[in-house]
């Protein structure tokens, strides 16, 4: 018989896998149809069977072995499904052409991702500049040093020599009183929350965490995981309004910054006291992005940053310092971090997500001296969740100073952008205000009143990414709406940022 | 008195972990002996004791705290087993002398952590052994090929290059089922756990999870923290018995493997019932070590394998297969993952820190169709955790055969180290047996009765890292002990294992 089973020269060995009985009551499948399977398997993997080799019809093999013919055409299904075999209409049950899919190929053209022809939602820097040569050379230089334990299980903080690095720079280029010891590597700025939202609810009783009225739904989110109630504050052109946290229940706190008008000044005199409503008091945390208020742009005023410390100290509250974009300003002189002006008080949270890539999923913490034990005894999505080889690989690059020269030339980059954005608002959007442009990645720019909704859907018909501001406001937070986008200049890639402005400019009214 | 609590200066709160109430049912260990256990730690880690301090006798501290001196003296036992404390003969219970180890510089002499001389205890592939070389060369062809967005905020599941990897391996290797749309990569074991028991405990309504009476208590904890209760089951020389499952809160399983006879068979002759005590048929799901029952080395044989599938199909129940150290066999046939039984029902967890290191905190699930999405979109501590570039690398080093081939010479190595374990015994401690050695990195000596605590002791004086069977008994465990030692021997270096067998040697009865 022309494709009996003979005479594809497989010696075929049909057994049952482990051993189970093949009709044994609840026998997973039925142990004839696994053992043809493993059979079948093992004879293409281990190249009897090669690659475009046609299988006996089921109804020959089955004549051949003395078993049922669905038994056969189930264990070729199943072989299809994993990709050892092909069926297709007229040419019968094939051994697969193996490619097995490379992961590496040909560079493929750039894409951004979600369908769009340009993003400018704000978060991401530009992942074209990932500093890929230089990674891989601060790499190697680890590697050839790293002791042998460094591959096995390790300080549940981290890796003593990316902590002993990150305390070095935190101090030099933020003002940070850091501590190897007090340092706990973390899975990304999520980790970082998640770990400490724990710790918060579980070992410290705290139950209210203060935020902005304007910041990212899913860091509530990860709070409310774990128990903590997210409480809005308002913000205005001097950042937090701070002074919300001393507000009685049922005080106001419109009027403390009489000359208010910024970006979301509206928010800022109205929603006084918001924190507090029904739990005056009560609140023991606050969430804040000082250097750079997200997503409006705002630095915390210098006022503002010692009433907040004042605030810890006499409420014993804790003060969580999200510095995720501190390294890159513009016009200005750098704002230290607020951990500088009572370590004992703030937690600092950093992140190379910005400075170099969310890839990498490398974030930290510097902790007060009584929480850091805590914390690490705490953490299991700490240091221990991070491999220790980008630990390494990122102290290396810290401390031979590729990270300074890494970021010097991606603040010139996103400062040209941002320079950019400025000029074609003026010359094409001069109704459109830009905003909280002294630093970072993104800018809010001021829409008509109105406009937003129209906005974003001209700019989804163009395929272009933005969010409104709106998106970024807490549930809880009161005031007038602002109409507002946040765009991240820093997203495109350079080839695809001016054409990235010019759909901007075209969907702005 | 001289060497009173007080006289330390230490300010020792004993608090139960995770709140579970000290003598609440259930709580992995004793709470009070755990709290004692975290608090010493963090006093020796955070340097409130110094190195070469001398504590208390475990009577004296017993005293202070108004507990039992046994308490006191298994916390001590504990911490000395971590490497945190030393305990030598005359000298009483000191704070280990840390060298903490530095960022970089010039290659440092092997050294073994725990201020050990030599260090058999199981769980940790030979570190030196990591393929520094090759995992660069992948590295960087990875890097040369990667996406863009592979830098960026990426697939929650893990990178699709991986993904689609693991997905070609595990179905070769170990006859898993797998698709890479059911593929979560995590950020260890230990993440993986985590991922899986919050979602059963959340989202599928699990409360009872069954596990082997021995094996690792910090997993029992994490599975705790979730809520889960940990039921134990008997292990006995045909692996876990799975028949307890079945059981009736009253019935007993005594009898159903007459020629039970292995390492832990008098628990596994006593103990049927046990996971349905008081709450028949509660048990919902399984964590299983089928192919190397960890710690003692039995695999679980066919008829089990069978029987746990129909369990889980006629219960509804959910089997979590924990493969640790699937690709480490000697003496038989590959045993195929359990998944292979039933994709439905088996969620495969594998790991690369025992075939690469378990510094890379790399690990993955292959999911059931049902519970991938709800996995995924439960993961924070899932792909979404893990570095992108490792990921990236691993493709490669899969598709590229190195991975192979790094296995294929560990297993070389591990085997040998076996064969030399075994022809040292045989010589010089003939009275020890070893068991459980037909596979992984570990074995289990059947000690003479009443020697194991004598023979730990004797190791720690030689500060030779061993830990006893007894270390891995699930608190809620019945049955008489069996008295053994459970002996990686794939931890130490090359160069290392000669000593660290001899070192053996010398403490065996």
């Amino acid at each position: 018989m022309e494709d009996s089973w003979a005479t594809l020269g497989v010696d075929l060995h049909v057994e049952t896998r482990g051993g189970a009985a093949p009709d044994a009551p609840g026998a997973p499948r039925s142990g004839v149809r696994r053992g043809l399977t493993d059979a079948l398997r093992e004879a293409v993997r281990g190249g009897r069977l090669a690659p475009g080799t046609r299988l006996p019809s089921s109804r020959s093999l089955a004549a051949d072995l003395g078993i049922a013919r669905n038994t056969v055409a189930d264990a070729y299904a199943d072989l299809v499904a994993e990709g050892w075999l092909t069926a297709r209409q007229g040419s019968g049950t094939r051994v697969a052409e193996r490619d097995v899919p490379r992961p590496t190929g040909p560079a493929r053209p750039q894409r951004v991702p979600g369908g769009l022809t340009h993003d400018l939602k704000p978060g991401s820097p530009d992942l074209s500049a990932f500093p890929r040569a230089e990674w891989l050379k601060a790499a190697r230089r680890a590697f050839a040093h790293a002791p042998n334990e460094a591959f096995g299980y390790s300080d549940r903080r981290g890796r003593i020599e990316l902590r002993t690095a990150l305390a070095a720079y935190l101090a030099r280029a933020r003002g940070v009183h850091a501590d190897p010891d007090r340092i706990v590597v973390c899975a990304g700025f999520v980790g970082a929350l998640r770990l400490l939202s724990g710790v918060l609810h579980d070992r410290l009783g705290v139950r209210d965490v203060a935020v902005d009225s304007y910041g990212l739904g899913f860091h509530w989110g990860i709070m409310g995981e774990a128990g903590l109630r997210t409480r809005p504050l308002g913000v205005d052109e001097l950042g937090t309004r701070t002074e919300e946290l001393w507000a009685p229940a049922s005080a106001s706190g419109a009027g403390a910054d009489a000359d208010a008008g910024g970006p979301v000044s509206a928010e800022g005199a109205d929603v006084g006291g918001t924190v507090s409503s029904g739990a005056g008091g009560s609140v023991q945390a606050v969430l804040l992005t000082p250097s750079h208020q997200f997503p409006t742009g705002v630095p915390l005023s210098p006022s503002r940053r010692a009433d907040v410390v004042d605030w810890a100290r006499r409420a014993g509250g804790l003060i969580l310092e999200d510095d995720y974009d501190g390294e890159f300003r513009y016009d200005r002189q750098p704002v230290g971090a607020l951990q500088g002006l009572d370590p004992d008080r703030v937690v600092y949270l950093g992140t190379a997500s910005k400075s170099l890539a969310p890839g990498l999923r490398l974030a930290w913490m510097v902790l007060p001296p009584d929480l850091a034990a805590e914390v690490a005894a705490h953490t299991d999505g700490g240091g221990w969740a991070v491999g220790a080889l980008d630990q390494l690989t990122l102290a290396e690059f810290l401390t031979s100073g590729a990270y300074d020269r890494h970021v010097r030339a991606s603040r010139l980059r996103y400062r040209r952008r941002r320079d950019q954005l400025v000029a074609a608002l003026a010359e094409r959007a001069p109704d459109v205000r830009p905003t909280g442009i002294a630093a970072g990645l993104h800018a809010v720019l001021r829409l008509p009143p109105g406009t937003e909704q129209s906005v974003i859907q001209a700019a989804n018909w163009q395929r272009l990414g933005v969010q409104g501001l709106g998106w970024f406001r807490h549930p809880e937070a009161v005031g007038p709406r602002v109409d507002a986008l946040v765009v991240g200049y820093g997203t495109p890639t350079e080839r695809g940022w001016p054409g990235a402005l010019e759909a901007l400019c075209r969907v702005l009214p």
